[in-house]
């Protein structure tokens, strides 16, 4: 079908979408053009919508349909904390925990040094101001436990230092549910070494 | 984010879309949002352009941005043989492996009880009238190799029984760079019952 540029173009930009390929996206586009009238508008409607109302939070950098976001002018959550995570995503996967009642702060991005990725990126002056600001007593620092979100919470943790505030960071262990025969052997001995009373 | 429509609807839509789920749904819209004017734009384009475009082919039901489409008008193809196929992605399968150039049947769906498919959906009229009214000489039945596509091979076969026509189906086997023992029995017996000279 290497003549139909309309279709070939849709199946393209729907492969270069994350956890897509060409055969997924084939899949996709054709289940969307067998009924095109209504789902091929459905989701043109919903992208335009999302276009026209989602916005990053000037405060805390999360997406959301009103700036500053829902979390961030919700009076009922915690002001005292504020939990730093790499992107949306993350906060989104400790929002649906339903654990954390605290504030945010999105880096957008981690550390890295193959990609570029500079200090400067994370947006901690905004964060340190915001802290100086307010009545910020914790900051926890819940970055992946990857090698890049590793180097990242020591970075922020020195940068940090001086302020009066009670520096944490998400424990690492045992996944609830995980069996040790298939953990890794980091994962085995930091949930070793951070062993806890009973 | 329960409170947060635009984006949940987002997810929701995408979430429904076939081989995607709420977690995958969730990371495209992130994808998506991170870099809203220009990917979500992209998307919205390019959709908007196959609404307009794509069109069935009235012959061979096929989907193309031209009506018949460019296999039912390309003159280069062999005008005396038809594939019968389920629906669209199996035509481009049998496209992509650049091994047949005849026309095409589309039949939109399969026979199917659980599903209150009818004989009538498959367009079969409009298949007779086609191979009437041309130089036809056969008719390849290219339906799934499963129950329904059986089914509906039988049906159709049991259809065409009466025109002056060639039937064929294709063959059944061990896929190329198959292993015998990772193949199901059905397979291995109908390989073995079909076998051919060496």
């Amino acid at each position: 079908m290497d003549k139909n540029s309309s279709i070939d173009n849709l199946i393209y930009i729907f492969s270069k979408l994350p956890g897509l390929g060409p055969r997924s996206a084939r899949r996709i586009v054709l289940h969307l053009l067998e009924d095109k009238e209504s789902r091929i508008q459905l989701i043109i409607d919903s992208l335009a919508d999302s276009i026209e109302k989602i916005k990053f939070c000037n405060i805390c950098f999360n997406l959301d349909s009103s700036d500053p976001c829902i979390i961030c002018t919700d009076e009922t959550r915690d002001n005292s904390s504020i939990a730093i995570v790499e992107n949306i995503g993350d906060l989104w996967a400790l929002e649906r925990s339903g654990s954390y009642k605290g504030k945010y702060h999105v880096l957008g991005s981690s550390l890295n040094a193959s990609n570029n990725n500079k200090p400067t990126d994370l947006k901690l002056d905004k964060l340190v101001e915001r802290i100086k600001n307010s009545e910020i007593k914790e900051v926890i620092i819940a970055t992946n436990s990857t090698l890049d979100g590793q180097t990242t919470a020591f970075y922020i943790t020195e940068f940090l230092k001086d302020l009066d505030i009670k520096i944490s960071r998400l424990a690492s262990g045992i996944p609830v549910g995980g069996e040790l025969d298939y953990l890794d052997e980091g994962t085995l001995s930091a949930a070793l070494s951070l062993r806890q009373p009973f």
